[in-house]
């Protein structure tokens, strides 16, 4: 996707905005948006669900099912969920992302409404960083049939309901057994997904360069049932062995319910999304914010 | 509790037998226990329940109910779940328990079976150790009615369900905030219940007879929601702020579902367990054993 | 020490001031202090290190040790290392301290210095609540011969140092064999130590008023050897049998080199500090404020 | 380094035995393992400084720095350590590694020594796998000038004393800012090192195949400082702007005592050693049964 940081003005020709934030004043944000961007020479949609929760009707709409064709570059308006919805929409459409926070600096939506008419005016001129995001994709099989699927950009997770107890998984990777795990439930995560569910679950920090998924144990019964990160081609089977009322989701977006003897089977997805950033980008920054690390030298 | 230090065999005239062990051979290894308390001129009686998942018929049964008026100890044959089990039961009826394990130590249930004639002989003449455990109360309070309430000896649990996101909780200790946690749940936790999910989640040890309660928050969003220890007199109010689907539970055995803005109010009950141990018993020694703790100095 | 809830301005008539800061315009700061204090009554002097450390003349000094006879109450401006270092010299003093912090909230120093006019004049009549803080004394044994001793207010700490391997140390708890624990090291800390190294380590928060220690291993070898809190009363003997170049530390001030057999033997002193905080005191406030916990409701 | 799967028994030619454990009857473990590759048709050597520590004189030795001429394959007997030694000895120098454990199944000491015979036939018949493992070089800087340099298979750690208060550190990553961070020191470990003094202080484990370096925080002072983890072709600069006694160390074996303001740089080596296991090797069994995971399911 390098090849992205060739792109010029007239590559990026066509834009979708998205927004789902029901804020006060955000239809407000979103023109005031659109025209910042027709002002720099760009054909401007909005996505079609996004126009359904506004009264817009002076830009067109399109679903995000037909990006590819029609879209050069889709702008995202609110935070990291908001992001996250998108992107897997349009995971595999070769369509890159731009994410515009609200005043709260996200992993994803790393640039402030604020400096929108400056960095949007650089990076449609072609000054961007590329970033590109890979997914899990999981199928759940019953009997060896195939009874559900799902695609994630953070996670898939495997849990319990609040209602029974632990939970029992046997976890094997590329056909080797690793282990049998009491638990709350697991989580399977990209780089992507490691500052979300998995980082409050004990899981470490996974650079989005990292070529790696990570697997973070929820309150496991073993205290040495450590977070593991494998490389990202691996090829993992879970096992539903024991409990009650288990399911698994993808971003906790969607589900399926699980029975005892249920396997799913998640590997790296071959589609990916592409996020773009200004020049001077750090992922670091919006880690220092979020998780209030130090900034400046303290006094001793 | 210390003065059953000075009982004597005398006192320990009728004994109830508590298992729930389906193991092979059950009923066999309960029938050699009573023989063994018969022989040291004990009245052997079998809990209710108990009797009515075996076949035996020789012995006369007793509900726990009654054993207050009826029974001076209770011998418990199986794990730390049926321990826990039969204890919220006769919480509060000033009757101690003795817990044998079949195979594998537990941190109540402490004598193995092979040795159980030997130390039963030395307990029942009086020479044991007494423990005594507080259990915590719990009400569940819905527009200030109580809709439920629960004893536990381990834990009270607020945890969402598997299918739905994170939780809000406001807590309150002795009517000071203390904070807004977003996470999975929050355990709170006695010493008892300080090595069973408590310890899943991340939370610390509580010797038994530490005057402490342990709140340990599940996979909190926030990483410096760390476990925090109160004074066992503390009045804990967690109130539900957000979340669907979720659930208090009473050491996970028995559970309330609740509404946005339904509090829980938990205090130390008064009510207790007295367990009895061996004169050598050592607390450190299940907590080595289940924890792989080293025993013996590694060779550098 | 409930008995200082009862006092009023007659018994706060002679007042030491303590403040280690070198901040520019700490002597201004100081001096208005005095003037505030002088204004409600009160005799004033300075601690006699603090009075070498500036070049004020004007206020009579008084040393540390000749508290006792002399002073009522100390008043500390500055941090919580300020405050540890001056409690540990007057522990057992019978003389209250107040803690005012000069920018940012401290555990113990919880008065902003803007409102200690006000605040000062409402305790000084009486209006207060009294917090106690015990210590530990340790005493260090080479050959049953004791070679050194300390007190700690926040803790005890064997720790290696960064150019040796792992030490190896076997604990005992009232005489009974814990573990042997190979690590970095081993805090011993109270309560108002559970909020400083200790938590560093991953120790649990203890509510000052909890009759706990916790012992916190550092980066311990074996993943289960988590945090434990045992009773207050628990005498602690620690023997280092593998490891070089290892000390033992009391509050991170003052220390004693460690040879091989050398056991650190750890209980309650029956020296205690009392701090008096306003009435509207939150412990939790101090803990919200420092780790970042979450204050309001998120929006969901 | 995957051709090495296709080498046979005439490229294992001329082997290098290595060990440095002292047990009682090391010489004659040693003896018997050269007389097992001489019956395989291989011409045996002794490292140089494993022969001076035994009393062997009828095998010839070689010194290590020598291995790339004249060595086809090195077999260690012993634990981590000893391999730990070896390997970083020969990196670079394209000689293969087997690791032969003698009781204790170790992370890269995988063969236990009653099973030699039967897996060194195969394994110099030419069936194994192949584990290319990379390492870790850092220059330490003082005013620009280089002062120091290391080269590390496990582990570049950079620590404090004992008896000195915490260090302050500021990381960049390939010459972005990350964060200021204090601590008792921070670990930068390749996925080899995961699993040793990283993993104590709470880093993930990392597969050997993971292209990732992971850095992992000792005991910080800001709970949200997380381990990360960086793609391995990351060049990490760690400045110390505060504390004293430190010292960065490789592998724990070697070590420069730092000053404030030096700087180490450390990033990937393009040396690398080769691991040869059986082909039924697993990474996960030497886990599951260093860390007490779980193999069986539990019986509910």
């Amino acid at each position: 996707m390098s090849n992205l940081k060739t792109k010029s003005a007239k590559h990026f020709k066509k834009i979708a905005l998205v927004g789902k934030y029901q804020a006060e004043g955000f239809a407000h944000m979103l023109l005031n948006l659109a025209n910042i961007l027709k002002n720099l020479g760009c054909e401007v949609f909005l996505e079609a669900e996004t126009a359904s929760n506004t009264t817009i009707s002076q830009i067109p709409s399109i679903p995000s099912s037909e990006f590819h064709a029609n879209i050069d570059l889709v702008v995202v308006l609110g935070g990291d969920g908001t992001m996250l919805g998108i992107a897997r929409q349009i995971a595999g459409q070769n369509v890159p992302l731009i994410g515009i926070n609200m005043g709260t600096l996200g992993y994803m939506t790393d640039i402030p409404l604020q400096d929108v008419e400056l960095v949007l005016t650089e990076m449609i001129k072609g000054h961007f960083e590329s970033d590109v995001r890979y997914l899990l994709e999981a199928e759940v099989l019953r009997n060896k049939q195939v009874i559900g699927s799902g695609l994630a950009l953070n996670d898939v997770v495997v849990n319990r309901s609040g209602i029974s107890g632990m939970l029992e998984l046997t976890v094997h990777v590329n056909n080797q057994f690793m282990y049998n795990q009491r638990s709350d439930g697991l989580i399977v995560a990209t780089p992507t997904g490691s500052t979300a569910y998995s980082m409050s679950a004990g899981g470490p920090i996974l650079h989005p360069s990292v070529a790696g998924v990570v697997l973070a144990p929820i309150a496991p019964h073993a205290l040495s049932n450590r977070p593991i990160v494998l490389p990202n081609d691996a090829t993992i089977v879970i096992e539903l062995i024991g409990g009650k009322d288990v399911s698994v989701n993808f971003d906790m977006q969607s589900l399926t319910q699980l029975q005892i003897g249920d396997q799913i089977k998640i590997c790296r997805s071959n589609k990916t999304v592409t996020l773009l950033h200004p020049v001077d980008h750090s992922d670091y920054k919006a880690l220092r914010q979020k998780l209030h690390w130090n900034e400046y030298p303290s006094s001793f």
